[in-house]
C-alpha cells in the first residue's frame, strides 16, 4: 500500500484537479435572464458555448495524455511534482480564460482576450511537456523496460500540442478567427489513431505473453 | 498497478465529473434574500427545487449505469474515450440547463427552456449508449466471458433512457407539464429490480463457485 | 478488479460528493466589499462563519460515519444505492441551507431559516440510518463475520444523530439559540471514544491473529 | 479491501478537499467586464493573480506534505481524524481569504486582509503539524519500521511552514509588502531537495533489497 514514492497520489490529485476544472467550466456559461426571446439570447451567446466545448476538450485531452504519460513513469520526485503543479495552475486557469474569451468575442478587446486564452494553453501544454522531458532525462523515474523508440515518438507526439497552441497565438496577432485552425488540427490529430499507441499495444501484448 | 490500458482512470475521471456535476447543482438554487416571508419565497421557487432533485437523480442514475457498464468493459481505446468525453460534456451542462429550466417555469419562455433541458438529457443518454454500442462491437474491449444474452438485455435496458427523454422532448412541443410523465416512468423503471441484474448476480455467483 | 457488485465505487462517489459539498461551503461565505472597517464587517458576519464551521463538521462526521459503516457492508444492491442517493441529496443541500441560515440570523425570518437548516440535517442523517437499517436486514449485504452485538451498538450509535437533529428542530420552535445545544452534544459525542469502536478494534485484532 | 482502520479513505477525502480547494481558487479571480482596455484592467488586478498563484502553491505544498506524511502513518483513530478535519477547514478557507486579500491590496484595509490571510495559513499549517505530533506520540499509528532519526527530521521539516507563516503574520503588523519574504523563503525551501527525503530514498531502497 505505502510504497516509496508512488505516482498514485500524484495521478489522483492531477485527475481530480482536471475533472473539477472541466466541470467548473459550465458554471462560467452566461445565464440569460430575459423574459422573452430565450432562444435568441442563447444563440447570441454562441461564443460562450463554443469556448466551453473547446476548453472542455482541451482539459479532457490533457487528462488523457497525462494518464498515458504516467503509464511509463514509475516514480516521482520533488521536481516532477513541481512541474506537475505548474501544469495544473494553467489547467485551473482555463475556466477564467474561457469566460474572458467568451465575454469579449465580437467586442473591441477580442484580440487581447484570445491572446490570453491561447497563451494559457501554450503554457499549460508546455509544462505538460516539461514533466515528460524531466522524466525521460532522469531515467530512474521511468519504467525500466520502456522502449527508446517509443520514448522518442511520445516526445514528438506530446510536443505537437504546445506547437499548435503557439501557432494559434501567433496567427491571432493577425486574425482572431483564423487562430481556430491550429485548434481544429489538434482535435483531428487527437481523434486519429496514433503510431505510439500501436507500439504500446504491441509492447503490452508481448509483456502479457512474457508474464503468462 | 500500471496496466496496459486499464479502465480505472477513465472510470475515476468520469466518476469525479459526475460527482462534481451532481454537487454543483445545489449552487444553482436561487437564494431568497427577502427580509420577511422567507417560507413563501422558497415555496414560490418550487420549480428550482423540483428541477434540482430531478437533475440530481438523472446524474446519479447515469453514474450508476456507467458504473455497471464498466463491469463488462475491460479496456478502453481512443474512440471509447472520445465517446465518454462527449457523454461527460452533456453531464456538466446539467447545472446550466437545470438553472435555465428552473428560472423559466411559468414564464413565457418555459417551453424553450424545457426543450433545451430535455434535449441535453437526450444527448447525454444517447452518448452513454454509444459507449456501450462501440464496446460491444469491438469485442476486444469486453470482458471475455460476457454472456451474449446479457449483452442484448443490457443494450435494451440502456436504450430506454434516451428513448424516454426523446419522448419527453416530443411531448414538450405540445405540453410542458405532461413532459414529466416519461421522466417519472424512468425513475420507476430505475427503482424496479432489473432482469439483467439478476442475470449478473447468477453469473457472478457461478463465477465465484468456479474460482473457489 | 471488476468484482460482482463491489462497494468501492459507491464509497468513492459518496466520498467525492461529501468532499465537494464540504469544500463548496466556503464559497457561500459573504465577501465584505467595504472600503474601510473590514474587521468589523467580518465580525458582524459571525453567523456565517459559525454556520460554515458547523456544516463543515456535520459533513465530515457524515463522511467519517459513512466510511465506518462500509467496513461492514460488503456489497450493494439497487435499493442500498437509492438510499445512498437520497442521503447524498441532503448532503449537497448543506451549502444552500447553511447560506440561508447565515443570511437570516438576527433577522425576522431567523426561525424559518433555522427550521429548514435543522430539517435538512434530520433528513440527511435519517437517510444515512436507512442505509444501515436496509443493510442489516438484508444479511447478504453484510460482511459475514460481523458480530451481532456490534451491529446493535452501531445501530444505536448511528441513530443518535437524527435524534439530536430532531431535538434541535423541535427546540427551534421555541428558541433558535437553544437549538444549538443538541448540536454541541453531537460534537462532544463524536469527539469521545466510542464503545463500538473498541469492539471493532478488538475484533480486528483477533481477525489479524486468525489470519496470521 | 476492508481493513481495520486504513488510512486510504482519510487520504482520499483529504486529497479531494485539497484538489477542490486548489481548483476553486480560480473562480475567485476578478472578471474584468470593461468594453476597452482589457489588458490594463487585468494588469491592474495583479494582486489577485499573485494571491491566486501563492495560494495555489500553498495548497499544493500542503497536499505534497500530507501525502509524504501518510507514508509513515499506517492507521488512523478518532483524534487523528479530528485533527485532519481541523486542518481541512483552513484549507477550504483559502479561497475566501485569497479573495479577501486580492480585493484589498492597495486599499485602506490591506493590513487587516493580509493579517487574516496569514493567520489562516498559520492555523492550516499548525493543524497539519498536530496530525504528525499526535501520530508520532501514539506509536501504534506509525509504520513499525519508521526510523527515529527520520521522525525527528520530518518533525523539524514540517514545523518550518507554520513558523514562516507566523513570521509573515508578525512582519505584517509593521509592513505588508515585507511579509512576502518568509513566503518566498518557504517556496525556495520546498523547491530544494530535502535531507529527510534522501533518508527516505535510502531506507526505501534498503527495504526493497530486504524484500527482494
Amino acid at each position: 500500500m505505502h510504497n516509496h514514492r508512488p505516482t498514485d497520489r500524484l495521478e489522483y490529485f492531477s485527475d481530480a484537479v482536471l475533472a473539477i476544472a472541466a466541470t467548473l467550466l459550465a458554471t462560467e456559461l452566461p445565464k440569460p435572464e430575459t423574459e422573452t426571446g430565450l432562444l435568441q439570447a442563447i444563440v447570441r451567446e454562441w461564443p460562450s458555448y463554443a469556448a466551453f466545448v473547446a476548453s472542455f476538450l482541451f482539459i479532457c485531452i490533457a487528462w488523457s495524455n497525462h494518464h498515458n504519460m504516467f503509464i511509463y513513469i514509475r516514480q516521482t520526485d520533488q521536481y516532477l511534482l513541481i512541474l506537475d503543479i505548474l501544469f495544473l495552475i494553467f489547467v485551473t486557469l482555463q475556466s477564467f480564460t474561457t469566460g474572458l474569451l467568451a465575454r469579449h468575442v465580437g467586442k473591441p478587446d477580442e484580440r487581447t482576450a484570445a491572446l490570453i486564452y491561447h497563451a494559457t494553453l501554450v503554457l499549460m501544454t508546455f509544462f505538460y511537456n516539461t514533466i515528460w522531458w524531466y522524466a525521460i532525462n532522469k531515467k530512474t523515474l521511468l519504467e525500466e523496460d520502456t522502449d527508446k523508440r517509443l520514448i522518442r515518438s511520445l516526445t514528438k507526439e506530446y510536443a505537437i500540442a504546445p506547437a499548435l497552441h503557439l501557432a494559434a497565438l501567433i496567427i491571432c496577432l493577425w486574425s482572431v478567427p483564423f487562430s481556430i485552425l491550429p485548434i481544429l488540427f489538434l482535435y483531428v490529430y487527437f481523434a486519429l489513431p496514433r503510431v505510439s499507441e500501436k507500439k504500446i499495444n504491441k509492447e503490452a501484448n508481448s509483456n502479457e505473453h512474457g508474464q503468462a
